[in-house]
């Protein structure tokens, strides 16, 4: 399956904080952190945990400069 | 001023491509290859250019994980 | 590649207008339009053309309900 | 009212969880699964409930192709 | 047609720039000044010109803060 | 720090309510209402709290149009 989005940032899941509905995942890019809200629902039908390899995937028209 | 969004990736503008409306950025987060579109606007009103050390800012609910 | 969002429907392009920057597609989601917009420099990559049978991808947080 | 967003699918509440902020919706659209988070708050004010027929509102620019 | 989002602002065309896929509308909220990039075919399906009041829509999960 | 974004709307933060991962605000724009989630990690991070004279920005990518 080939993406539309060319940003896919190779990542690694730093920590995962879950509730009921939504998760937090804060991701090391580079070192750099980057951090994602998904479903509870996806964590768990992916099977992500702390540690795991993972791609970080964003639209373009979703990405704002700052200088 | 303090961002909500943790999500302020340092990245170089590798190349824009513009057109009356909308532009396209190529950007390089540490080595990784990135796209941003943002209006022509916002281009010219920030002054940005190839070579260009800005911040990428993505909200998290926009960063989607692929396993 | 798993991804995290499930909002993945299958569809077929029926148009795509494009300009230098930014591309449209018509798409036929089971007898339903939709509509993307997305960078030319993507359509060119992927080849899309109309008529090719492609999957719509969206992040769970940008579906809004309208009753 | 006439919305901007052609991307107006209409479907059929299959399920929704919700804990006090966030609530997820299961859609039906026309054979095909789809997710929306939305705030508990308006799926209260909306009365939504499993088996509404609602319509899923989605920009364009949210819309990715996957090939 | 009731809708989740509860942001819906009253806002009155200032200035609209289009080329063959987007359009740029500049939009004064209460005297603060707001933009929205849509595509050239919805600015003609809903016949949009400069003055026309309008409703500026955005989904929660758009809206980033800084202090 | 100068943002691409040219939307950000002045707001006073009517009142704030969090579970563990996700916070919901409703902010004042002018005698509008507008809402905002953003996750309890930057709530607590900026130290929000009802009251608070904060700016809300918004990706014109984002913003819908309804007339």
């Amino acid at each position: 399956m080939e993406l539309s989005t060319r940003n896919r940032l190779k990542a690694r899941i730093k920590d995962i904080k879950s509730d009921a509905i939504m998760s937090e995942l804060v991701l090391d890019v580079g070192g750099q952190e980057m951090c994602s809200t998904i479903t509870t629902g996806s964590v768990n039908r992916l099977g992500l945990k702390a540690g795991d390899e993972i791609t970080a995937l964003v639209k373009a028209s979703s990405v704002m400069i700052a200088k």
